[in-house]
């Protein structure tokens, strides 16, 4: 018999998950933060964060908490990261004792630099049994506009407990989607987060019409300072150069979809970051997520010269012009990977 | 005082690194192993294999083998794999004796099996001091076309002695150029082999319409296959990662103007090799070479699924749909990289 599962957020990812949660004939709730959104979607089955995507009816559209997290079993959060921690402290009086929690979130809390499931475990801790044998972090290339029509992805499903791995796997196993279980969830979290400040650079070379050759070399290097950022904080380097890490730098960086792209190359065409954030509906998590990186990075004493112009252009003034002529114009030297 | 300099070949690769040198001021010649073509490229400064590209008239185009190599110290290799062996049997009894051999080709010679610079090393052998620290590769994410246009790309000199790359490094070293040195031969050519049958399959997702998700899913899957690969032959991991490995598997499978990417494309779309071949000017290095990295992968007990897909598809009649659903319906198991 397949678990109870609800899903916390009504964002691109909510939805599209919840689609392959009916098609899989799994029981699904999706609960919306914002009562608005949430009745809209449940009168209409539309959103205006995914256009031409129809929810199935069988997923239920909840707003009131008690109700979406009675009797669940399994938790997928998809809420963007720098909300979690305020959405989690409305649930956590709810949460049934007995549920496992997934995050699909990618990014770094603001000032607490946290992954996306240490700020569930940190929210719930003194309401819930929720442990970190308990968590499942799932990830991989997976830009929604695509999931929304049901185009081939693969995804890893990260968790201490292989077994709760293997049901996760299990429970999001329809025709469209791949789960490889993974077991280093702190490499996979990070590699979901730092790939997003790597994807604004791609799009300002984009942006700046500099080639797939220039957005090639800085996907490599931006390969290489995140697996640096990784090791450092516990991950192993493998995971970096998987599914989770390689496989969704690469959609992130290429997909004409993928949001955090798309800011970049609008950013390097010239417009303000103000300017694209006002325009966009959906939440940008490469923007915030990039100070997170920054901090961590220094406090960590990694060298992220990608991460770390991003965050000069974003937050600094730096054109994206001059920040990648001296990304290319580095002294000549070795190779170093790692 | 720079050094002479001759390239060996008249494609596009020869053509756009002899741009680099003329811009360098380095005094270089440009071999042809083909007479009319030659003559034509010599004549007209421009080549079918480049629509839109002017070589520079410092450079001088020559039929003759004495000529070109009389007095050179740096010799380029930019002959498609398969014609190596014939080329460099011609030009062997001209090679001044301390001549350096600077190799771009990317590819496995077809029964041999060699890397191309195995197969010069061997074919001068006796007539040559030519020998494995005087020998440098250079490779990374460089769709010729982009260079034509002088876009920012980067690139890995690869040679068993730093002083080699250090003078490769400074040779090319032109605005938009950057090169990395390296000192892992065996794994920078095996990673510029082996991307090209993973870029024939990303051809083929795209042909299929199947997107970004499962295109990126396909380049991590196939980036620890060749990984797997190199190291079995004697390289390093770390360089798989790196520039000459993910870089230029980025590029390869994502630019609209590789030519493996669009030979893929088209099996994908549903026409044969056969005319896909006939209708291309230029040589598709992927196509024999994944006759030879499929031998290789065998000789040496190494699981290459999604190249052995390819030359099910290339050469044993499998359609493209039926291996890429294949692929991705492979049992659900725990990620393996390496």
């Amino acid at each position: 018999m397949s678990p109870q599962t609800t899903i916390i957020g009504d964002g691109q990812m909510a939805l599209v998950l919840a689609d392959a949660l009916a098609e899989r004939g799994v029981s699904a709730r999706l609960w919306g933060p914002l009562e608005a959104p949430a009745r809209h979607l449940a009168a209409t089955r539309r959103s205006e964060r995914l256009p031409g995507f129809e929810l199935d009816r069988r997923v239920e559209v909840l707003t009131d908490p008690a109700a979406a997290l009675s009797g669940t079993e399994i938790i997928i959060n998809a809420i963007p990261t720098q909300f979690m921690r305020a959405v989690w402290t409305r649930l956590r009086t709810h949460l049934p004792g007995n549920a496992c929690i997934v995050s699909v979130t990618k990014g770094i809390e603001n000032d607490t630099l946290l992954r996306p499931s240490q700020v569930i475990t940190e929210t719930v801790a003194d309401a819930s049994r929720v442990s970190e044998g308990c968590l499942c972090v799932l990830s991989g290339p997976t830009i929604a506009a695509e999931l929304a029509r049901r185009l081939p992805a693969t995804l890893v499903a990260a968790a201490v407990d292989d077994d709760l791995a293997r049901r996760v796997q299990n429970l999001f196993n329809v025709k469209w989607l791949r789960i490889y279980r993974h077991d280093d969830v702190i490499g996979v979290e990070v590699a979901g987060a730092a790939k997003n400040a790597i994807a604004l650079a791609a799009g300002m070379v984009d942006g700046l019409g500099a080639g797939h050759n220039a957005k090639s070399a800085l996907l490599a290097r931006g390969l290489a300072e995140i697996a640096r950022l990784g090791t450092a904080m516990g991950a192993r380097t493998d995971t970096f150069f998987g599914m989770a890490g390689v496989g969704d730098l690469a959609t992130t960086c290429f997909s004409p979809e993928g949001r955090n792209r798309t800011c970049g190359e609008r950013l390097g065409r010239g417009e303000t970051l103000d300017a694209i954030l006002a325009s966009t509906r959906s939440v940008v998590e490469g923007v915030p997520t990039t100070r997170s990186l920054k901090e961590l990075a220094a406090s960590l004493g990694v060298d992220m010269p990608i991460t770390n112009a991003v965050h000069a252009i974003l937050f600094e003034g730096l054109s994206p012009r001059d920040a990648i002529r001296d990304l290319m114009g580095r002294e000549l030297k070795a190779e170093q990977v790692g």
